[in-house]
């Protein structure tokens, strides 16, 4: 039975929560897939995490391939085709505990970069599963900068073989997923040689266990790097290489091949590849960034229409900590976060589909648009996220930090994605070029892309709010994050032009502006961001309590970010400090509206409590009974510690302690 | 051999390091007096932290409980003392992996509550670990509300005994370390019945687990709780009682005694418990949240200057990464962060001494100011510790990620500071509550305790700086810190008092305050952070070499607050727009000129390598060496998995797929 605080907040939703979820899933068809995806991986004990929290990573990682293998069985009975519409929701409805992910990167990266006969060769049985590949692009001393890559390959016109080879320790492959203790074959970066001569980085097919009994291939050196703050599930792998002899043929050769005399030939065009991993880095924010801060949101705001602790006003019962000004400032905010980014990530989609398009019929021109808003977004989604969830998890106070509330785990995992697929810096700075060049070009009256033409529209001026009350009109704070956005984008500029003016080198002062040049990136993705959850509220027009929901979280999401970056909107007298002050009184109003409506806004995410795999947050509150139900389950209760026979027995019969 | 990237940045120290750590350890008998413990405990393998990163939750416990019994011994064969002056660095050499420090608080509780025949009973047995103790205040369902603690105790005069009772599931204790496995008494903390009556929370000693065999006592269910984010040698634990009778002798009756007809007395005063927590919060800042970020920043920094990664200026070769701007910003002010949080320790600790001296003379004036202290700075350390963890953190990357470079159990660790000990928020609010009432004081005209004296000196005005330099000067920065701490406190103090004369009842309007207040809190904080670090750079004046490396990460510390902060210092024009540009001049000039003895800064923390335990951290830089050295070590290397025969094998032969 629920939990009657909880119960009690489910009756005075103002919006239909299942329209709702069906306004997140994209159409009732898609919610109905969805939810049968889920029921039949959750129904089937293989796919259980009952365990997962109590595992150790040996025992994890046999997990993880256990449901690996056990999916592809399912999905044969079930009839999900890759290109089908269940497709996308397995991996959510397995919760990412799975091995093989990589495997897909090596099917991926032979489709896109090599040529028909390879194509041919290797993804029937790859397919098949008669091989399991891993990608192997970073080392120990190389994430980001690959150009910087010290595994070679060099060319041996004689036996028409490459030769690849680890010179050096920091050469050494680190990290590739599935490649510690379960890929047979994996796709090695390399540094090209022929003839003496370097031809750049470039990707070899490489077998590095025998199919027959999974024993290291000659030459081969290969492990397991040990245990991470999460991703216990995942061998990432290390991997030495010592004259490892391989054909020809097993250069991926799309774009370019080294001939049987040595000859390097380059043809076609490299940009696509860069596309797709461009892509990659937008196809993993749903799943790895805002579906965690949705669970998040979940289980911490359900805990907190439970958790009774204190009294708002003396001679009342202890009040729900949610009813806290304090507890709803840290959580509200983050909820419409999700929302936003949900809303943002779908923006993104649809730009990339359009550029898809465009690249199919060979207009490239998309390209720097797309690469810089794959870049920021993931930057700022995963930071914004990341630290969302550490606050829901704080928010839970000591039980939050508890395996069981699942909120540590949803922590450790969203805080790689702040590092993997480029590092945020790296990622922010790359938007930041972009926008540097796209500011120039508008302010010359040169064409932009469409997502920059604002930088164009520089203006002084002040806002024109004169009450709290406008600040909840969109025009109003879109307009607040446009100008700020073009402050610091222009500003920016016009520091690194000075600093080259006075003679400093372009590099150097690239470095000096750095740190600004991130905070533009960010103002811009903000912007964006808040200027899309306007967007989408309108469209809601037809469904009228649900767009007046939504309309409270997009103002909440906006004014949370003024509040929270006041100065970058103080700082030229845009915003004054008395329109700060109503800023702040409008934020504050939001949390107490936002708040009667909070457990329904969780629910319309739609997890299952076994997706959430939480003591704190099922859909029933419970919470006290289940923590207590899960700890008995843990290894440290299943047996008398070998502590109490070597060391507190005979401590506490100890007749020589003099102490 | 040192890495030449490491020994060539400690070549260029502008100052003495092993002064500097004179400095940090308050002279060089100090320094002396830890670097022999630190010795003694690293040259014992018992001690070794060698395997921490393998080892799972039960193997963990046995090695903490280990260790604490055999530091008994150690201590009595090296003459330490709980008095002595190697004591205090004890626990720091141990590197916090270690049982019984419940013990500890359990023997303080009776020192601290129990009457003369009670210390006299249970202490010398305690103190002979002839019974292990532990501290059941928490429960699951009350952690910060004391007063709402469900246990039950009921005297029955018949018997002349208590009954204690978990008349609930809510009230069942949770989280008490040491008492999961290992405890074989503890003080619980319930609500006394006498004759029907309710007469509040006290302590009582109580029995849980024979002395024998270790078996639960009648009417005990003990257990651990599972995994936790950290703490995994600890055994926290639950306990339920179900009519446990104890003696009446078992309450803790120094203030206040159950007589046999039930007469209920209350005697002395409660005043000096209070002070007790408020000491707790104070002495566990040093080990548990300023320590760790000082291993977290030796550890980035070291690692930051031997990882080259890409070119800062095209043609050359691979920068260190400690030189690109944005990972300055992210690392130095951390390092400054570190250096005034220890500054601002020692200031806590002697407004404690002095207290606590005033508190012997039956002067109990002093206690609001030592409480809003300890509580302001327990979370404003923890809070700013604990982010400064996650940017080292993440400044390092992948290689971050992985548990071998220390740094995620460095952050799972101090994380839980802001919870323990009174959750970050709640003890912010005490600290605002201080302030509004000294506010009004001092607007009064009344006198206020020292550290706020500075609240009555509200001045409206402008920051009188007219060039970057000038931000350099601390009576500029200091004043803008004071200006925007009382800006803070008088505001929010204000929007209380006209809610409450606009009607709005006195504790809704607190929580409606609530968001500002808790700004308002931190804000006090910083300033005296700052301030303190101001007049500790003064005092350094026969130690120029020193001085002036400090005087530079004071300004740091000081402008970095600003920058991070901007919104509050121009929220009223109090700094401009243009001086805020003069600031962030001044605060990135500086990162360039701190970045040049940023290696010798953290080697004056003094850490040995043993105590990082990281892989990335050590003294010689080594890095990718270690990494791989380690990496082999961990068990998931140890053995061909389970999983290869059970699931990879069929996979890879599999005749059947037709996938």
């Amino acid at each position: 039975s629920v939990n009657p605080d909880l119960a009690s907040e489910r009756q005075t939703a103002s919006f239909s929560v299942e329209g709702l979820t069906t306004v997140l899933d994209g159409g009732a068809e898609h919610t109905r897939v969805r939810r049968a995806v889920v029921e039949v991986i959750e129904r089937d004990p293989v796919f259980s995490r009952e365990n997962q929290y109590f595992q150790t990573q040996n025992e994890r990682y046999e997990a993880a391939v256990r449901k690996a293998v056990h999916l592809q069985k399912k999905m044969h009975e079930m009839g999900w085709r890759e290109d089908g519409p269940e497709f996308i929701y397995i991996y959510r409805a397995v919760a990412g505990d799975v091995a093989f992910l990589l495997h897909r990167v090596f099917m991926r990266s032979i489709s896109v970069l090599g040529s028909d006969e390879q194509v041919a060769k290797w993804i029937p049985p790859a397919t098949k599963h008669q091989l399991i590949g891993s990608y192997a692009q970073t080392e120990l001393g190389h994430g980001t900068y690959l150009q910087g890559l010290e595994t070679t390959a060099v060319f041996d016109t004689t036996t028409q073989e490459f030769i690849l080879n680890t010179p050096k320790i920091s050469a050494m492959k680190w990290w590739p997923g599935d490649m510690g203790r379960s890929a047979t074959h994996t796709v090695v970066f390399a540094q090209l040689y022929v003839h003496g001569k370097c031809y750049g980085v470039h990707p070899f097919i490489v077998q590095i266990r025998s199919l027959r009994d999974h024993s290291l291939c000659p030459g081969i050196t290969a492990g397991d790097i040990g245990p991470k703050m999460n991703f216990e599930h995942i061998d990432n792998g290390y991997l030495m290489l010592q004259n490892v002899r391989i054909p020809r043929e097993n250069m991926l050769n799309k774009f370019c091949e080294v001939e049987p005399d040595g000859t390097y030939i380059r043809r076609g065009s490299q940009k696509i590849n860069y596309f797709t991993m461009t892509t990659v880095r937008v196809s993993l924010l749903s799943d790895e960034v805002i579906l965690p801060l949705m669970k998040a949101c979940t289980i911490a705001i359900r805990y907190s229409a439970v958790r009774r602790q204190s009294k708002l006003n003396p001679g009342e019962e202890e009040a729900k900590i949610l009813d806290y000004q304090t507890q709803q400032e840290k959580l509200l905010p983050q909820l419409a976060a999700a929302y936003a980014f949900h809303f943002v990530n779908n923006y993104l989609h649809k730009l990339f589909d359009r550029g898809y398009k465009e690249i199919q019929e060979r207009n490239f021109n998309s390209l720097p648009e797309l690469h810089a808003s794959s870049s920021g977004f993931k930057a700022m989604l995963s930071q914004y996220c990341t630290a969302g969830v550490e606050i829901c998890l704080r928010a839970c106070g000591g039980h939050g930090y508890s395996l069981l509330s699942g909120l540590p785990s949803l922590y450790t995992k969203i805080l790689a994605s702040c590092i993997y697929e480029g590092e945020n810096t790296i990622l922010l700075l790359q938007t930041a070029r972009f926008l540097v060049k796209c500011f120039a070009a508008a302010s010359a009256g040169q064409p932009v892309p469409q997502s920059v033409t604002y930088l164009a529209a520089v203006k002084p001026g002040k806002c024109p709010a004169k009450n709290k009350l406008d600040f909840l009109n969109p025009d109003i704070y879109v307009e607040a994050y446009q100008h700020t956005a073009i402050r610091l984008s222009s500003s920016t500029a016009a520091k690194l032009q000075d600093l080259i003016q006075s003679g400093v080198k372009k590099h150097e002062a690239w470095n000096q502006c750095t740190v600004q040049l991130v905070q533009a990136a960010k103002a811009h993705c903000h912007y964006i961001t808040v200027k899309n959850f306007v967007e989408t509220v309108e469209k809601l027009e037809n469904k009228a309590g649900i767009q007046k929901i939504m309309k409270h979280l997009c103002d909440l999401f906006a004014l949370h970010g003024i509040f929270s970056n006041a100065g970058l909107f103080l700082h030229d007298g845009y915003i004054s400090g008395a329109q700060m002050d109503m800023i702040t009184a409008s934020y504050l109003d939001l949390l107490g509206v936002i708040r009667k409506d909070a457990v329904p806004l969780v629910d319309a995410f739609d997890f299952t409590d076994k997706s959430l795999n939480s003591a704190l947050g099922s859909y029933d509150g419970n919470v006290y009974q289940r923590l207590y139900e899960w700890a008995q389950k843990s290894p440290t209760n299943q047996q008398i510690s070998p502590a109490y026979e070597k060391y507190l027995r005979p401590l506490l019969h100890n007749k020589l302690s003099k102490l």
